[in-house]
């Protein structure tokens, strides 16, 4: 009846019941992430598209999930049986860019990058840029608060959220936030829906901030013997009060599954790459990365260089980004998300060490390592289930330890479905209830993306 | 009986029942905003004795009304009859400085300065600076989403705060947010209490993001005929892409006010003034200052100048920050706090002068011009009934035109009492409907602040 109901009121070709088409809409890329059967797939082409949809699912009592391309890492985008899966790729135009106010409008399936590379004509800069922003859509970046290499600098997708047109948990189009540079007329829901997973609301239409195009950036290169070195340079960056525009780490296991697909000639003598950039310009720039070099060489880098060829740099920001699908590559990737605060990041990395040779576990790490925000990614080879079983008892203790150390389980993949028991015992069980509370107030039928973001 | 219970319950220093103290506290600095007469007013020590107030309005259904300061200018600290006021001033305490994380977590009596000279001698900066800051509390910075002079290049008070202990609507006492730089589990719960004056949880704690201290600042003063000449050279600086560090406008009635208080020896040749500054560090601030003078010499300025005497341009910074106390001095004082798009600036200055003059009322300005947010005060003579009728209308005609130009009735001083219909005529009825669901989910008794920020 649902179908039904669908079918009459959407067009036929924005309707998918294909089980192999609907299959492959029906999880994001977080591995080992339970998913269940849509009963259909909407590929909406219009704010109304998703209202109807939505609108229908109250009626029908039936689970609605966003979602946009899929490349979360969490699982909060995978279906739930029998719910309708609403894709927005489809929505996917830039629909205003105002250059004095520094903000664009743009629909929910736009992806990160053509949103940066369609400002960039405007001298305007988008700055959130998750690893995944060559597919990954503003609705979805917005959905998850998604943070990137910028961020160390210049903060995450909330920080550039202004507003946004929103299909509501009753079935409204409403609008909420705005466009000036300042405002506090009613609460802050725009800063509520970002990053709540599709379970508040479905954004349609969002309206962002930019900032001026930088200064082209500087690159800082330091090669460390071990994790625990890498990771006193970063404690030793925060301490000198240098705020690079990124400060990046990558272990040799990431720059070799790299080197072995493509072939870029990388460096794999040292154990861990940091990278650093400063995007200040003129002499003060320079004098920042000189200071980079510093931190580096005084923490134990064996080598520590500062490269003002922006070739060199993009390089090895290109392997940086690179790093995750080539592993992916070599089989399934259990990816971890912790944020420690900065202090306890040597810490943190040498018990990340120490829980990979504990479990026999061969892990990867990539790490937005100036926010503390850690990816340590187990490796699994195809159908070890006995190696599965290990990957995922490291990733509980990784959990565990950074909750020790006053870090959180996630620093910006969100909680989905895989973060759910870390989210209970990192807050408080009155903290949940206050969530579940905003949740029946916003979605008071149930229907929004269930059980995923916060615990039922 | 409730008032036996407290007393019971806490220190009878912590009381204040006698009625004229009690007026004192009973309302914040909006002009001819109503206000009711409280029960009692507890000053409070520690976060326990908040939560015990909190449960005892909770079990008697009474109104508990916090406040910092009472420097609000909306009304939003205001007494409503038989309400406790929940005084936090005594709750003063700097409780830690994070350099290296650069975080300070600080009891919400803190003052907005002190909390500035504090953290300044770590080599760090809390950017968020009202007007008020010489007296106006974290606390209530938080609980209004404070804006001020650097909002234009660092943001507002969301900005910064990372998460609070806070005692809720149900009268638990819980910690929501994050000390990390990043983190994603959960709702936004932080971001949804800035701003929403007291009407959703009482802030016990507050944990705030710092920045490392700044390069010292270079002023430019541009001297102009019209406020809408101003205003062109407003639009012309955001054309530009310069992102200063604060851009205000002050013009000639709060000039002369200023220097008939303190003696200054303001010019007050010029009908406005345009206060621009940049900490770009080095050359590059150089050049930044310099586009500034010509951006305001472009846009029809009779005198632009670049100052690096920091004491010739703290001394233009000085009147800037007295002309709020310099009118109030003069008769009721009643504040606008618009914000309209950059590019409406001019239009929106041009339409303040036309109402001023049509309603006969005399229109002081003061403005974040960088930011669109204005601050037009229409001064009334004490006891002038007639001319207080016209100043309301003035008020509501400037309200009018800002939502018609695309703007917002309140940048930054909170919507309060004296803002609730400009909201209600903002903002889409479905919307004041998800504020309404909030507001009963977080505070489900209706006692926290009831009748603020929102429409009932």
């Amino acid at each position: 009846m649902l179908l039904d109901d669908l079918r009459t009121q959407l067009g036929e070709d924005q309707l998918v019941t294909d089980l192999d088409v609907m299959e492959s809409f029906a999880h994001d890329e977080a591995e080992w992430a339970p998913y269940g059967k849509p009963v259909a797939v909407v590929r909406a082409r219009t704010a109304e598209d998703v209202q109807t949809v939505v609108r229908l699912c109250i009626e029908h009592r039936t689970p609605v999930i966003a979602r946009g391309a899929g490349t979360g890492l969490s699982g909060a985008a995978n279906a739930v049986d029998g719910c309708v899966i609403l894709s927005l790729e489809r929505m996917d135009k830039v629909l205003e860019v105002d250059p004095l106010e520094r903000l664009a409008v743009v629909q929910p399936g736009v992806v990160n990058d053509h949103l940066r590379a369609h400002v960039a004509e405007h001298g305007l800069w988008y700055p959130p840029d998750p690893a995944s922003s060559p597919w990954s859509t503003i609705g979805g970046n917005l959905a998850t608060n998604a943070g990137g290499m910028c961020c160390v600098k210049y903060g995450v997708t909330r920080e550039y959220v202004l507003g946004m047109q929103l299909v509501t948990g009753t079935g409204e189009l409403v609008r909420i936030g705005r466009r000036t540079a300042k405002g506090v007329a009613g609460y802050d829901l725009t800063g509520l829906l970002v990053g709540s997973e599709g379970t508040l609301g479905i954004a349609t239409e969002i309206t962002v901030r930019l900032r001026p195009l930088r200064a082209e950036e500087i690159t800082v290169a330091g090669f460390f013997d071990s994790l625990v070195a890498a990771g006193r340079a970063v404690e030793a960056v925060a301490a000198a009060g240098l705020t690079p525009s990124a400060l990046e780490l990558v272990d040799r296991n990431c720059l070799k599954a790299v080197d072995d697909w493509r072939n870029m000639g990388l460096s794999t003598d040292a154990e861990v790459v940091l990278l650093g950039r400063t995007d200040v310009p003129g002499e003060a720039g320079r004098a920042e990365a000189d200071r980079l070099v510093q931190c580096f060489t005084e923490a134990g880098a064996g080598f520590a260089v500062r490269s003002e060829d922006s070739d060199e740099g993009d390089a090895l920001f290109a392997a940086r980004r690179l790093a995750y699908p080539a592993l992916e590559r070599l089989g399934p990737l259990l990816t971890e998300d912790v944020c420690v605060p900065k202090a306890q990041v040597p810490e943190m990395l040498g018990r990340i060490e120490e829980i990979g040779r504990r479990n026999d576990v061969l892990i990867a790490t990539l790490a937005h390592a100036g926010d503390g925000n850690l990816h340590p990614m187990m490796l699994t080879p195809p159908g070890d289930d006995e190696q599965k079983r290990r990957s995922l008892a490291a990733f509980d203790e990784i959990i565990a330890a950074a909750i020790e150390l006053g870090g959180t389980v996630t620093g910006e993949h969100g909680v989905g479905v895989l973060k759910l028991d870390g989210l209970a015992t990192e807050q408080a069980p009155e903290v949940l209830d206050l969530y579940r509370a905003v949740k029946r107030a916003l979605d008071p039928h149930g229907i929004l993306n269930p059980g995923k973001a916060i615990p039922s």
